[in-house]
């Protein structure tokens, strides 16, 4: 059944509240800790990741609230105790987050988002964030790489159909970051302010008699600078009879859609037959199955923006981010801070509060992403400021409070231009689409006071 | 903005609603319709696909209304005019759907769904219908294969944190329908009464002084009969610490969970440790990167369960099932039906209403998937007869009104239940993980009325 509350707190995994639970019985949920989000590597052929969802994940902290509905439940399974209930009944997030300003580019062990409370606060948190950031990144990483293949072309986003019904909500936004110009999807011009785009499918054409009717039909609602879908019989007709009906309305066709064939050969087909017929106004959009290769490929032909689908919701191979969410400082009993990490060999993390900044070469390209270990994060902007290194994050709660600019009116624009930014920034073999390196690579440094090393602890 | 209406009517490309608008103008959009849902093909190394998210689809459905929120925005945006949101305003959709049992499995051609009505009434629903198949399709079908591979071991989901929040519910729900026994999202067990499962992180252990302070607390709320997980620090101590921790509160260690390394290898040693202790009941569950294969290499090993995360919940290489939501047949001038089909060279269709049926071979196995292109379902289930075919649809909405049994209490069981006998009367080389043909070919036969065709229309 469809749920009725809004709430996010339940969109997590059972052992974050089993994990209270044993924390409160032990004493060490009230314990400070620093989590982080950072990941090991970056997908096969990405030379840097993408920060997207900041917002949503603002959002859905703020609505992570255990409410009637959501206690009932737990209560009911058996998930918890009635003294952990008592506290999530209670809870709200009451720490601090910072992250990398929604847009950024990141690398390899880049603290992506940096989450502080008491154990019990932030370790809930884990799920719903991981969530939000792996699929929003993973899809902006794809736009982003998509907006660099179309070199300027407009790129609107079309895989609604292709991926859950909410995750094409939060897709069609982050290929906005990634610098999309337009997504089909209404939920997001509703929640998000992009814009709306789309006219009509084949089944439009196949419902009227004939394709003349079609067209006359559609050219009559959107008028003539509407995009006509010219390949449901021939296209050679279509885009004949397409001119035609907005000619016949009193205007010059906007546009003719493309979605199947080989699409290169046929914009340079339709292309000429556009213009032998005048219609040198008239634009060409295609839609079929494109990736940043397709799109790459497409760039030698005459076409004036790109649908893409199924590869741009999808993360064109890599769904996710790949993210984790990692404990990397806590409290001591001797009431200090103390870096924490797991041993195991196959998953090494490195410990502590980090500091990161891009650190640029003479010309202002960047070389180098410092991520500095430290327990105050005025330790590791100082360092920072010695290297020269633009600093990285940004607070995005205070104290339970969120810092509204980072999701009001005006952070997806903002996203989208930082992206920008953050991209021209990096070397230019940071822009290819083939296998390689991270653009830029990652430096640790590790100024946490020797001697506060907790024993139990392996860096 | 998180909204807070729970309509689904927005999870629609514009595209529906301005083909609606130009239907109304050149009076189409009162035409009586076919709409189907099929894949051409079936994704790489998939040698069937399976139906999940028909109960999500009958939800979508009855929740598609547009209320003052979602006409407030079509209007502020202006992506139809008033006549169209007039219509909207009223809109519920008071067509049939037939579509596969929840759970059986499919093949290319298969109409896996059939949504009948006017034009306007049935062609809205595309953009919801395909995103909910796509992705619920897609994770049943990984799922499938997991469970196939496992023989039998318990496999239970644990990818929330890998995709969006809410498609990890739906996900959750889809793997169980592929076998899966299951969920770590708590969501997912308060909408779909999916078994919660989960006990503790890496965090947990890290934020005490030492793992067995860690293990005594979980022990201490969750019973010796919990899972501890052994390998923050050293596996075989942390083994040792596990079982010591379950006896000193009075019971023998439920289980260990191994989450790093090389699995195989480990756990042969965690197993003759955990023999060599006496704790013979103990079982071993493994969690990390595991997929089809994984799974497959692991069934020589000593293990008892198989958690799965990242490949399931993105459905193990192939996200989305590829499936489409096309006209086949809508009414002529003349008041018949007309099979109707897009005539593109690369993405060819079989127009027509279509029944379908499993047709078996003497020993009862599925031998061929049966087609039938049709005017009336009648027709077609004739023809199942004439074949022995096992008839595949189900009546899931008759004239507007949802036909409960196929969402209600027991319809995600009864799913689970379809889809193990569904696979269990496959051939045995459809259940090969390897690169491959469909288990079973799939034949079409057009019955129409030859001297029916529309002239306008290419079959």
């Amino acid at each position: 059944m469809r749920r009725t509350t809004t709430s996010t707190a339940l969109l997590t995994d059972m052992y974050e509240l089993t994990m209270i639970e044993g924390a409160m019985r032990s004493g060490t949920a009230q314990r400070r800790s620093v989590f982080e989000v950072f990941t090991r590597r970056l997908p096969e052929r990405r030379r840097y990741g993408v920060v997207a969802g900041t917002a949503r994940v603002l959002d859905a902290i703020e609505a992570f609230r255990f409410g009637p509905e959501e206690i009932d439940y737990l209560s009911r399974a058996g998930i918890v105790g009635d003294e952990t209930l008592d506290f999530l009944r209670d809870y709200r997030f009451r720490g601090s987050v910072w992250g990398y300003g929604e847009g950024e580019c990141f690398f390899p062990g880049s603290p992506v988002m940096t989450v502080e409370g008491t154990f019990a606060d932030a370790v809930v948190l884990e799920t719903v964030i991981l969530s939000i950031l792996n699929h929003d990144c993973a899809v902006a990483a794809a736009a982003s790489r998509m907006t660099t293949a179309a070199h300027g072309r407009p790129c609107l986003e079309m895989g609604a159909r292709r991926t859950h019904e909410e995750a094409a909500v939060a897709a069609a936004r982050a290929a906005v970051v990634g610098g999309f110009a337009g997504t089909s999807v209404l939920e997001a011009g509703r929640s998000f302010g992009i814009r709306a785009i789309g006219t009509a499918a084949h089944s439009f054409t196949l419902v009227h008699d004939d394709e003349e009717a079609a067209f006359a039909a559609q050219v009559a609602t959107m008028g003539p600078g509407t995009t006509l879908l010219v390949d449901t019989y021939d296209v050679t007709r279509g885009v004949e009879r397409a001119v035609a009906a907005a000619r016949a309305a009193g205007g010059e066709l906007g546009a003719v859609r493309l979605d199947s064939g080989d699409l290169v050969a046929q914009a340079f087909t339709v292309r000429k037959q556009l213009d032998d017929l005048g219609a040198t106004t008239t634009r060409i959009t295609v839609t079929s199955d494109l990736d940043e290769y397709a799109i790459a490929a497409l760039n030698a032909a005459p076409v004036d923006s790109y649908g893409v689908g199924t590869k741009l919701v999808t993360g064109s191979g890599h769904p996710t981010a790949e993210l984790v969410y990692k404990l990397v400082a806590r409290e001591g009993t001797d009431g200090r801070m103390h870096e924490v990490a797991k041993a195991s060999t196959s998953k090494v993390s490195v410990g502590g509060l980090k500091v990161a900044g891009r650190v640029p070469d003479e010309d202002g390209r960047a070389a180098e992403e410092l991520v500095v270990s430290c327990e105050r994060f005025a330790d590791g902007l100082a360092e920072l400021g010695r290297a020269g290194a633009r600093p990285l994050q940004v607070e995005l709660v205070r104290d339970g409070e969120i810092v509204e600019e980072h999701r009001g009116e005006g952070a997806l624009a903002a996203a989208a231009q930082r992206h920008l930014q953050s991209r021209a920034e990096l070397p230019y073999a940071g822009w290819r689409l083939s296998e390689g390196e991270p653009a830029i690579p990652t430096r640790h440094l590790d100024i946490y006071p020797a001697d506060d090393a907790d024993p139990a602890a392996v860096i």
